[in-house]
């Protein structure tokens, strides 16, 4: 249970306060932090209310969206990720998760280039302030708008292409990658490069009614968790799990309730892993 | 023009009877007939009609759903297969496309071990009956329920594992690959190996708002069509470009209207291939 961490996402009615007080009262572990949830107070505010939460902040969600049509586009996304970053390392956050950007109708090549440039040149802040830069790929059904980066081959071409450097790592989520017939070695490729560096958990429901905001609680759709968290265990993460929901279906019920199913679906998931919890 | 050919279930609305008046008069080439089309008649009579009607009959859709949770459901998708398989040889068709399955919860490494085996069951029949089986891969948002074969090279490993023969290629749409960071490599790899037997178009919208019945008329979206034909055509692919779009949205008006619309779409979209028409 200590490597259970929710993102604020998940319980998206809730503000921070109110999931600062819940999760830890679930026996919840971590905490990754979305942008909006720092928004109406001072970052100083929001740090020590994490201190005093007693969870561990996983990591801040999140940056990247570099593509942009036109330098001036492209510049303010560069900001926006540095500021990323100092909120970050102002909240303990080890690290930012990258959604790295598509513009539709501009070729992925193009927009390809210009996430590498972006990456590159907000590195050098992220180094300096400790925080990594977390390339997450994400599903091939983003990548007209979201992200032109979806696979975890490609997000690690990404990673030798920059130089393979030490702020740059790679975040998991099993709704993005679990279809992919090279998972189980991508993942081993992953974490041999040092880079696998965090590991998101939901389900893909059948069907799914909106591209966006249907994903499943674990266990209510067709992605092999056991089997996932078996092989990202077996690679040698022991970092948290983290478990990433948008749905509005969730997201219009009783979040107290959905807070605890989310705990027994958990350890139901993780039962078959044969590792500590 | 010669080269464009039209899926039946584009003007899904129409009969076949109704598909063979109206595609020869906006000077379409070819029709890919999907079964459903069949239904209600003979199959000689099918065949008659099509062949009076002056179009190239370019491919049966659709076979495949190999996997299956039992034994007997996975006969009954053979012999399902081996009837494609005849009412393609019937009507003239060259080729029969595969939807290849999988089924929800069941592992993705067991869906696709089924498939290998079904098509390995099925192809004695088509290469007897002179009928090509064409693997399309399917974009991984199908993969809980529809096709555990997701990419091109998943498609290539596959007929490599049945040893490449002759009665098996595969089919290339647009939808399900544009996002794919290997795809011009892969095509020059299908065609290589002389598999590259069908070429599909349509377009991807952004939003995408249904994952199955959303998809946009070329031009409508963001996919390089042009990019992909000049590599398709690159490669050597001198077939009928097909077009084949599934939409509640473009069902629901005029499909005289709407057939005009996909002519004059297409010719926008091959102007800049460079190749004739």
């Amino acid at each position: 249970m200590n490597r259970l961490c929710v993102h604020t996402i998940t319980t998206k009615p809730w503000s921070l306060e109110e999931c600062l007080v819940e999760y830890p009262r679930q026996g919840i572990g971590g905490i990754t932090v979305w942008r909006n949830a720092l928004a109406g107070r001072s970052l100083g505010d929001s740090a020590r209310m994490l201190r005093e939460s007693g969870l561990e902040v996983v990591s801040l969600c999140r940056g990247g969206f570099f593509p942009g049509a036109d330098a001036r586009l492209r510049e303010h996304a560069v900001d926006d990720n540095r500021l990323a970053i100092e909120q970050a390392h102002a909240i303990g956050a080890p690290s930012v998760v990258l959604v790295c950007g598509a513009v539709p109708g501009q070729a992925l090549e193009v927009s390809r280039a210009q996430i590498a440039e972006g990456i590159a040149k907000v590195l050098p802040d992220a180094i300096a302030a400790g925080v990594r830069l977390l390339i997450e790929p994400l599903h091939p059904m983003y990548a007209d708008d979201r992200s032109a980066v979806n696979t975890l081959r490609q997000a690690n071409a990404l990673c030798d292409r920059l130089g393979s450097p030490e702020g740059l790592g790679i975040a998991v989520d099993v709704y993005h990658v679990w279809w992919d017939p090279e998972l189980r070695e991508m993942i081993e490729l992953t974490a041999r490069a040092g880079r696998l560096d965090a590991f998101h958990l939901c389900d893909w429901r059948t069907p799914t009614v909106d591209l966006l905001n249907d994903r499943g609680l674990m266990g209510e759709g067709c992605i092999p968790l056991a089997q996932i968290c078996r092989w990202v265990e077996q690679a040698g993460f022991r970092g948290f799990r983290e478990v990433e929901i948008f749905s509005n279906r969730w997201w219009s019920t009783d979040q107290r309730d959905f807070l605890k199913r989310i705990v027994a679906a958990y350890r139901e998931a993780i039962t078959e892993v044969g590792a500590e919890g």
